[in-house]
C-alpha cells in the first residue's frame, strides 16, 4: 500500500528555468520529506524595462506519506 | 529567489459570488500568511426549492513561503 | 439510488451576470423540477455601439430524476 | 461576407469583477471600433496585506473588420 | 458561511482501482478531518514483467475548514 | 442517414462505480429508447464520517433519433 | 430577457461532413423550434473495408426558450 | 533568427466552411504580410428560420515579423 | 539514459472495466516488450437492447526502448 | 474480446480538407489493416504568397488487432 | 485602473529554448512598449537530417496600455 | 500529397531538459527516418534523496511516410 500527496509550488530565478526549478525543489525539500517527483505545469517570464527580470516555473510536487 | 505555494479552497455565501470570494479569502488569511493572489477556477450554484440557496466559488490561492 | 440529469442553458440580462443567472434559473425551474444545482461554464458580453448591451451566462443545470 | 478579429485584454479594478470588465471595455473601445462582444477567460484577485487589492479579468474581445 | 479546502493524493493497490481508492481515503482521513468528498482525476497501471503490479488512482479530496 | 442525441446523467450507488453505472443506465433506458452507448465523464465519492457513502458517476448517454 | 437551451446531436452521411451537418440540422429542426445556431464539437470517420463509409459530426445546437 | 506573430480572426460565408476560410484569409492578407499558416480553432453555424444562414470559422493566423 | 515510447490501445470486455484493462494489457504484451505502465484515458459503454453489451477502455501504454 | 490500436497521422492536399482526409486514409490503409474509424484532431492551412497552398488534417486512426 | 493587452508570438533559435525566448522578447520589445510578462504556451523542435535545426517557443506576451 | 505519422516518446537525462530532448531525438532517429519535428508535451523531474535524479521530457515526434 502506498499513498502520495501532491502540492503545487511556484519558484523563480533571474538565471533561467532550470535554476528556478532547483530553487523550488530546494525550498520544497526543507518542509516536506520523501519527495518522489515533480512536473512542470507552467513557465513564465517577468519583464522589467524590456529585460527578462525573472524566469518563473509552476510545479506540482509529489511526496510519499508515511 | 522566491518560492510560492498554491492551495485550493472552495467558499460559499447566500448573497453572491463576490461575497463567497470575500468569505474564502478571510478564512484563508487566518491560516496562511503572505497571500499574494488568487484565481477563480469554478463558479457554482446550490439550489433548494427552486431558489438559489448558495453561490459557491472554487479558488486557487497563492502565498509566498518565507 | 439516485439519478440526476444535466441540461445546458444560456441566459442574458442587461444588468449583470448575477441577474442573468437568476433569469436562467427562473426559466429553468418552470420546465424542470427538483433542480439541485448549476455551474457556470461561460460568461460573455454583447456589445452595441461601444456599450455593454447584455451580460450572458452559460450554465449547466442538474436536476434529480424521480 | 463578414470577418471579425479577436484581441485579448486584461483589466482590473479595486471594486469588483464587473467594474474591471467595464474598465476594460471602455479602454478597448478607445483604440478599436465595431466591438461586437467579449468573453471572460479568467478572473483573478490581487491580495495585499490580507485584503483584496484588485479584481482582475482577462477578456477576449471580438470586433468586426471593415 | 462555509469554506472547504482541496488536497490532491495518489494511492495504489495491487487489487484494483476501488481498493486503491479505499486505501487513499483511509490514509487521508488519518490526517484530515471533515472530508466531504473526492473526485478521481487519473487512473494508472504499474506494470512489472508483463503483469499489472499496481492500480494507481489520483484523487482530489475536499474537506471542510472549521 | 442517422442522427443521434446525447444526454448527460449522473448516478450513484453505495456499492461501487460499476453499480452506479448500471443504476444510471437502467434509469436512462426507462425514459429514452434506442440507447447506443455511453461514456464516463467523471467519477466522484461522497464521504460521510470518514466512510465512502456513495460512488457517483457522470455519464454522457447517446441514443438514436427515429 | 432571453434564455436559450443547448442540446447535443450527432449526425452522419456517406457524402461528407457538410452533408452530415445538414442532416443533423434538418432532424433537429423537426423536434425543436427557434434554433439560433450550432457549433461543431467533433468530426469522425467510419471506415469499412478500407473505405470511408460515413462522415460523422457531433454538434451542440442552441435554441431559444419561449 | 525568426519571430512570428499570431492573430485570431473569425470569418463567415453562406456557402460552407471552406468558403468562410477563403474569405478570412483574403481579408487577413490585406492588412498583414508574410502569412505562413493558419489553424482552425472553431466551426459554427448561424441558423435562421430553420435554415443554415452562415458557416462561421474561427482561425488563428500566423505571420512572420520582418 | 532511458527512452520510452507510448502507444494507445482500446480494449473491451462484457464483464467490466478492469476485465477490459486486463484484456488490453495481455494483448499489448504479446507485441511489445518491457511495458512499464499505462494510464486510462477514456471509459465507455456499448449498449444493446437497453443492456450493457461491453465495457470499453482507452489506454495509453508506455514501454522502454532497448 | 476485442483490442484496437490508435495511430496518429497528418495528411495534406492542395484541394481541401476532405481531399486531405482521403489521402491520409488511403496511405494509412496501405500499412495497416482492419481500420475501423478515425477522428479529426486538427485542421490547418499552409499559406504561400497569400494563397492557401495546402489544407492539412491531423487524424487519429483506430484499427483492430487480430 | 489598469488595462493590459496580450499578443502571441513564436520565436526560434538553433541554440536552445531560452535563446529562442530571448530572441522573441527582443523582437517584441521593438514594436511594443511596457511589456510586463510572458508565458510559454508551446515548445517545439524543427528537425533536419536527423539533427535539431531549431528550437521554437510560442509565447503569450502581456503589455500595459497607457 | 504528403502524409506524416506521429509517435510519442519519453526520454530522460540527469543533466537537464535539453539533454533529455537530445537523447530522445537520437534514439528516435535510429528506428524512424525522415523526422520533421517534435513538440514537448510534458516536462517532469525524478527526485531521489531530495536531489533531482533525472529530467524527463515527453515528446510527440512527427515523421514523413514515404
Amino acid at each position: 500500500m502506498s499513498v502520495a500527496k501532491v502540492i503545487e509550488i511556484s519558484a523563480e530565478s533571474p538565471e533561467g528555468f532550470e535554476a528556478a526549478i532547483r530553487n523550488g525543489m530546494k525550498q520544497a525539500s526543507k518542509t516536506v520529506e520523501n519527495i518522489k517527483g515533480a512536473w512542470i505545469s507552467e513557465q513564465k517570464l517577468k519583464i522589467e524595462n524590456g529585460q527578462i527580470a525573472a524566469y518563473r516555473v509552476d510545479m506540482r510536487v509529489t511526496f510519499v506519506l508515511q
